[in-house]
């Protein structure tokens, strides 16, 4: 298939389930796939931050897209993250995951190396001339420690540098500014990446959604998706309230023992479980992985939600 | 050779010189290795910030190393640093470099991913445990956004799992509280990796520096070094002058052009081609180059210092 | 009149307007208060960040207080902001600035002091019992450098001891939770300081808006506030856009000159002496005046948007 | 007597003893007073952070600059911060404090308002051409978020408009640029903020030292001075050690329970009222005082070196 030009609706980055050992658990990945696949997702996005994308081995990146890829067997858009600090690092995940078979990949700014504007528009030309798919930029200032100007953005999609842009920044003005300025772009595609205001992402012009939450209930943002696109705001907002509620599960974690990936990623994790959908739980190293009473906590909020 | 506990001396972190294609340029690493070498240093880092490890792909960092520890032979010690996100990523880094040769390796806190401090200790003792040489601890806040505690280190420290600390922070009081610290756990090494501060750092204690400005002048801080074994504080204060005067070459490009990382490696790279060291000043991409004007800048401080 | 529980609709913060040699330019801070009324505001939030109260004396903010509520004489509700670093020192501004007629107080977490959970929590509830009228949270993290928590501010909601926030955070996935919450505490004004998402905040639900871009537009933000409630998205969207596009007044100065601050100020100055509502645009110092060139682009970006 | 030129020594951030209902205690201010200069100290900061400085009404902080002035009668400087957000309020204040005695004033770069360097610079000039005694510029980014560039405060101190700096930044490279650069201005001062690193400070050429626990041990302090003017190297070193054990008081409090401003003023209180220096050991609101648990660990620590 094309990659679609703009990709549109609901892209979830996918969750690597891992075994006990902390191998991918393939098996777990592929029925992952079709929990999405059949919910009518319209797009995966592999090794994101959700991904655990920064805790996989070269070895497990590309177990993880060629498994996905071969799976999907072009029925939908696969992007994948190539994600590593400099241009010569990223160059070579490009390589990786596209002869693994990805359709497009998603790159941050630089990172640990300090940056600047002039230094991260040469990155994204340099990748965008290797690259044998589209660039989409990934801006996510919580990882990265940078936050990609949405002029910067907006002109290398000019340039036809990039093919779109992830934003997972939270500031929805700044995003906006980039949803108004693609529209002299056809083509370019805005894709937010927050769970929680997918609704009013959508209401001000987004292409689309990449929501980590829509590994759990890929029925409710494919359901919202439909909701804004056919501008049935009343139901949007119901049905995005339920999925506000539902993200709690990523709090259920104690903060004392944990940081917030860590309890972000394991209740995804949990709840995917707990659903029956991957064999295990478990996150990677050095990630701490939940208790059972907060297991336990996750549990009574996918039943509240309707999930469980 | 074994390595030394607790390491000690002048560690310059070493520069990574390229080819104008961006290869590493294994002629001139040697060169500059020599250069090290004969002014006296006591021990070598590769693969760390300075070194631009960053920007090296595995195949270039594996070839830096193979390079290096074949050419010195256990002259002296060879640390390389294992720089990448999490746990998963740094062990294959740690099997890559070890193979090659290192007899030491130098690791950051977990970055990209947000972490923890139950996360940071668990790190550093799955990768002590993996690994076949000592693990010396790498705080460098300014890459990674998260300062490495001084008890977390200290605790690490006094259970085996840390052989010592390269501080990278600024922070001298935390630092002080390292050394201190320090005491009880004879073997650890306390190294400062500032290049301004050296002389302050080891009046208070220190064992070691590795400043990346010893790969301009090596001379400068071997002597600064002795000045400072041999309480002579006097001249340590003036030859410390003198290399804080030197440092201005990093700071000659201008700020509007380009990063601050890109201006200090340019800076040290330019200064060893100036001097005859390296045949390239190539940095790694995406920084930007110095412009003809920067370089001459930097060659006038370079003789305003007496290395010109 | 009482002030309204919630508090909805438009609130603007009004702008200071200065003589050339700094005083309160009371002529014109009343003409500015007309323009507002006249347009069909729902409120008026005196001495908060857009009214320069960081830059304003005690005597002057006095002034300002005791002028606007005199002249609206109880028609509309006014706020006055009790900006200072800790509780004894806000204390003090919440009894001079009640004294002159201010119907409700809008007060900051601690700044300068680092602060922690248990201080705000005492901070707001030490405020709320001295003073005379409602307590409104000010939750701006680029003045205070501080977020103030959803659940904190939920809570002291509950607890009666908050009558509602304002939020300047950017982060309207934190400002969705605490509209959410809000819900359990009617009476609780949700208020957003956006002037970019406003539509987006007033779709979740939001009681009201307190854009500073207000006092330049103030229809425009009239018509947003009413389009929205009359749920009428269509329309609501293009007023948005058309805001969106004279928000850009903010940044027509150099970067290189002044900080965000001086530019956002000063245009809004500018403009409102454009448009012949103000005498002088001059702002409070240390901030940078804008130029002749600089106040000419901000012309041309009123014409484009049909204010002159 | 006319303020020195440079001035030298240690000079105590002069902590603002409470009442229990937080009203100024002259009584024990005029005490903690005797016992700072019969310990030998060469002047005295009052309103500065460690002062509550933040959380003193403008009555109070008059109150302390009158009472101490007094009693002091010229026979040592006496220095006053003029904290607030930017130039206008600073000006006030500076009014104030001078009309109070104070012989030099303490002035941060702007904050709450975000900054600019050109607003810096404007700042200080306009503050200077104001005053009637010397301007100290006071870097502490820790509480107004700016760090001040080394050469903005050196260019200043060219120009006439600073008579000096006080360092509270941690960060001893920069302040060594600072202190380098005094050489080519006699008379500008150069203080360091820090208590941890004062010996390393002086070494370097600090003209003198602001540390917040030489309230708690200005002996100490004192003996610290004089040992590094003389070059006593070895002597020094220990009674910074010294100092550095006594430190530890300031992290005695939980810090799940407060911040560390409350934990580290706290402590200072507790340990001058378990010296008997102050009646009250209160902290301004809204800090959270310390448990009598934690107070024990203070007397505990005060015992371990040699204070109670």
């Amino acid at each position: 298939m094309t990659f679609p030009s703009p990709l549109t609706g609901v892209v979830p980055p996918v969750c690597t389930p891992l075994t006990p050992e902390r191998e991918v658990d393939v098996r777990s990945l592929l029925r992952l796939t079709g929990h999405l696949v059949e919910a009518g997702v319209h797009g995966l996005f592999l090794l994101g931050s959700t991904s655990e994308a920064a805790f996989l081995t070269d070895r497990q990146r590309r177990q993880v897209v060629e498994a996905v890829t071969a799976h999907v067997g072009g029925q939908l858009p696969v992007l994948a993250g190539a994600i590593d600090m400099t241009t010569p690092r990223v160059l070579d995940h490009v390589a990786s995951v596209t002869a693994a078979g990805a359709q497009a990949v998603v790159v941050t700014a630089p990172f640990y190396a300090r940056t600047h504007r002039a230094e991260i528009v040469h990155h994204y030309r340099r990748i965008a001339a290797a690259s044998p798919v589209p660039v989409v930029a990934y801006d996510i200032p919580v990882a990265v420690h940078t936050k990609l100007p949405a002029d910067l953005v907006l002109g290398l999609a000019g340039d036809g540098v990039l093919a779109g842009v992830k934003d997972s920044s939270g500031d929805l003005a700044a995003f906006r500014e980039l949803v108004t300025g693609a529209r002299s772009h056809p083509g370019f595609s805005t894709l937010t990446g927050s769970e929680l205001i997918t609704d009013a992402a959508l209401a001000l012009g987004a292409d689309g959604a990449v929501p980590g939450l829509a590994n759990v209930d890929p029925h409710g943002y494919v359901r919202l998706y439909r909701q804004c696109r056919a501008a049935d705001w009343e139901a949007a907002r119901a049905e995005q309230d339920r999925l506000c509620a539902l993200f709690a599960i990523t709090t259920a974690a104690d903060p004392a023992r944990m940081g917030p990936g860590s309890a972000a990623l394991g209740a995804f994790k949990a709840a995917l479980h707990l659903r029956g959908v991957i064999d295990c739980p478990a996150t990677a190293e050095p990630q701490v992985p939940l208790s059972g009473e907060e297991t336990e906590r996750i549990a009574k909020l996918l039943a509240a939600t309707g999930l469980l």
